[in-house]
């Protein structure tokens, strides 16, 4: 019997897709950075039926590479060839809000914005947003440990998820979704495999940890000079208004693609160098929202401000941040590089970022955004040519270099797992892949994502120059 | 050569330490529930040393057992005999306090109030704060992931733990400490090894978050008639004053031994049978920090109330939670168990206490206080004599059927080992035992603390009468 008529007996034969026009949507990223021939998706729409799809990938010894909403950005979610691609978007399981312990149990492959829209009625949010919330699935989130807009105010996706239902490459099910926000039963799922990028287990379904929605919100968005004078002003403000939920940064040449990109016009009066837009919630009705900003502002030294509480010029103001990826996107195929580094060399990072990128791909443009508080920068370079992997070397050298991190928020996937023994020691490297094969012995679940197989050498601090011919995608 | 010379070697003959007079005070856990002889006391003073130690042991097929500052309630750092106990009390490096990251890395031996000492001076705060903090130290506050009184505002010990140096038994060491907030560069040491009492590594120094030190703090203490009146109180407390940082409950019959044993009056007139103490710090000095306490509990139904704001008033009132432990164990040796449920069953809990213990331990006094935002109660049983086990199974029960852990902030140590499986599934137990295997080959960390080796069967729900003869300690 064939693997796909035995995939066709667990999830129906509609749902096990073989023809090349149906897979490709599924085959490249939607940066088309990565791509790759998948041997068939397939669909299952319960725990019951991974684990069936599991077992029939472990009879014909098929690997497999799951997939959420395809909003990756490393290609952890993209087969490098040959896999069976499990996509989880049938596991759309959306639990009753629990209204006292203020969480909910949802699918795998149910969007964020499914969830925000099923939760909010009853007064509660979910702690972190994305620019991609209507596709990203929250198994992703939680396999990526993903991050976005209020990892500043929430923490990131790890710190949502109270608990969790994986299966193993065995079939075995880890379930473990009581969601008691205290409980010390020996070692912990949720730390465990948040940012495991699939490579331990099939995520199923997870216990989410609920926020109160806000009564109100406040928006402001200042213009600066420089790098150093926007940190500085964010160190500021941070100590004047210590709830802040978010606290973005831009750049000129950004926000210049954006408006053409939007068609949206200046959100400043002046030309800025930098732009840092600050967001803090309100729990009560009563209050205004942005009069804690105002006061902060008051003092700061800022080039310009325009400070909203109102929904729709909140979004306004946000739009200027959110639409960056989409107008890098559209000028062409970037090196995206996400990396963090602290916060007290952050400025110099940044002024160095043009040099080094010029030093080894004379020409290329470099576009900076980012989640300031955390030190954690989207670096995207377009125009870079043939030297793509020279790029990502040098920049990711200088974020190691100022001890900092080559994955902030993005996690490795495919796309750094070359670059990995810049953030971790062979003592750590040789740790992880033992993890991995007590909970994967075969190697079945994404394979050449986030770690080599053993043996195989990653770069080092000053180590070797990147092999010729080695490529990041298509 | 035996093993004790060859620890002298690493360590210095006067921190091997094998007189019985004088490894005594390490043998016996401070409760005098748990106890057993060690080989060796050895009190390493450097990460070099950690792995010293462990090379000599892993020569002489060694086990060791890891302690702190002893202060552990599950017996988890108490040898069962034979081991080699490896101290870390030596391990006491005070980093400087990074101001503008908010951090601090210290040595896993380091104190608790070492190191609220150390930061404090500079504006800043641990996250967690626990009654033992003059010997609990910080390692072993992370290898059992310790709660205490601020959980509901700050999270427990994982959340403040941004990088960690620990010693697997092979000798290698993972050192990944570089403080980043937001870093995705796979599995997540943090995750796996905060809660993992010693099983998986000896840890040898942490990078801690640190959180503003409030400029002012106020505490009220409530009286009620019972349970359900003070969980309605608490949930709108949370809802009127979202920044609370402690709930905690206690009854008529624990403040009475509190009284008893400290001499202390009484905190509320008029005799109530439940008491919740909430807390509120203040960010800014200008701002009084009772002034939203007043005025959520003004619309309140407190049959008593007291809000002080005052330093020693706080600790005042204080007092009376924290005296539980030692006024009860001035009484006697309870049974000790840390339990979560459901907030919304929490009432029904409590209610069904006292009858579950009387029907197998009739005549035995149940006390229990505890943080009750969380859903976590230390539930103390006096006078159980010989029926510890039946008590300890009962209560356990009694918290699983009602969708609560058998552990929420002590760990399972020795205690509870027999009744994991109440808590985690088969599969679950199962994978635990892999990545034990993965880190710890030979089972040389812990041995009978949070896992028993492979095939030894563990209670279910449902499953058989404890064997006869089994004792919970001394």
């Amino acid at each position: 019997v064939s693997l796909e008529s035995e995939l066709a007996e667990v999830v129906g034969a509609v749902h096990v897709v073989v023809d090349p026009t149906m897979t490709a949507s599924y085959e490249v990223d939607w940066t088309r950075r990565f791509s790759g021939r998948c041997r068939a998706v397939v669909r299952p729409d319960s725990t019951e039926q991974v684990v069936g799809v599991l077992a029939a990938c472990r009879r014909h010894g098929a690997c497999v590479v799951v997939q959420g909403g395809n909003t990756g950005l490393v290609g952890g979610a993209t087969p490098a060839g040959g896999e069976v691609l499990l996509s989880t978007t049938r596991l759309r399981e959306l639990g009753p809000v629990d209204e006292i312990a203020g969480q909910v149990t949802v699918g795998a492959g149910v969007t964020l914005a499914a969830v925000q829209a099923h939760v909010r009625p009853h007064g509660f949010d979910v702690g972190v947003d994305l620019g991609s919330r209507d596709s990203a699935t929250v198994g992703g989130m939680v396999a990526t440990n993903a991050g976005g807009e209020r990892v500043l105010r929430y923490g990131p996706m790890r710190a949502q998820t109270l608990g969790l239902e994986a299966v193993l490459s065995s079939g075995d099910v880890l379930a473990h979704m009581g969601g008691l926000p205290k409980e010390n039963t020996g070692y912990d799922w949720v730390g465990l495999l948040t940012g495991s990028e699939g490579t331990l287990a099939v995520l199923t379904a997870v216990r989410l940890r609920l926020v109160p929605a806000p009564a109100g919100r406040a928006v402001a968005l200042l213009g600066f000079d420089d790098t150093r004078s926007a940190m500085r002003a964010l160190s500021d403000l941070r100590r004047a208004v210590p709830d802040l939920t978010a606290a973005e940064g831009f750049y000129a040449a950004g926000l210049a693609m954006v408006r053409a990109h939007t068609g949206l016009g200046d959100p400043l009066p002046g030309g800025h160098a930098v732009y840092l837009l600050v967001e803090r919630t309100e729990p009560a009705a009563a209050v205004d929202p942005a009069e804690p900003l105002l006061a902060a502002l008051a003092d700061a030294d800022v080039g310009a401000a325009v400070v909203v509480s109102e929904g729709a010029a909140c979004r306004a103001l946000w739009r200027y941040r959110e639409a960056h990826a989409e107008a890098i996107s559209a000028d062409g195929i970037p090196v995206k590089l996400d990396v963090a580094v602290p916060v007290a060399v952050l400025a110099d990072f940044v002024e160095g970022l043009a040099p080094t990128v010029q030093q080894v791909a004379p020409g290329a443009r470099v576009i900076v955004f980012g989640h300031l508080a955390e030190g954690n920068l989207h670096v995207n370079v377009l125009d870079a040519g043939d030297n793509a992997v020279a790029v990502t070397d040098a920049v990711l050298r200088s974020v190691v270099a100022r001890g900092g991190s080559i994955s902030a928020e993005h996690g490795v996937g495919r796309a750094k797992v070359e670059w990995l023994g810049l953030s971790r020691t062979p003592a750590e490297l040789a740790a992880m892949a033992a993890v991995k094969r007590a909970l994967d012995p075969t190697w079945m679940l994404g394979p050449g994502v986030l770690l080599r197989p053993a043996g195989t050498p990653t770069r080092r601090h000053g180590g070797a120059k990147p092999p010729r011919g080695e490529t990041l995608g298509p």
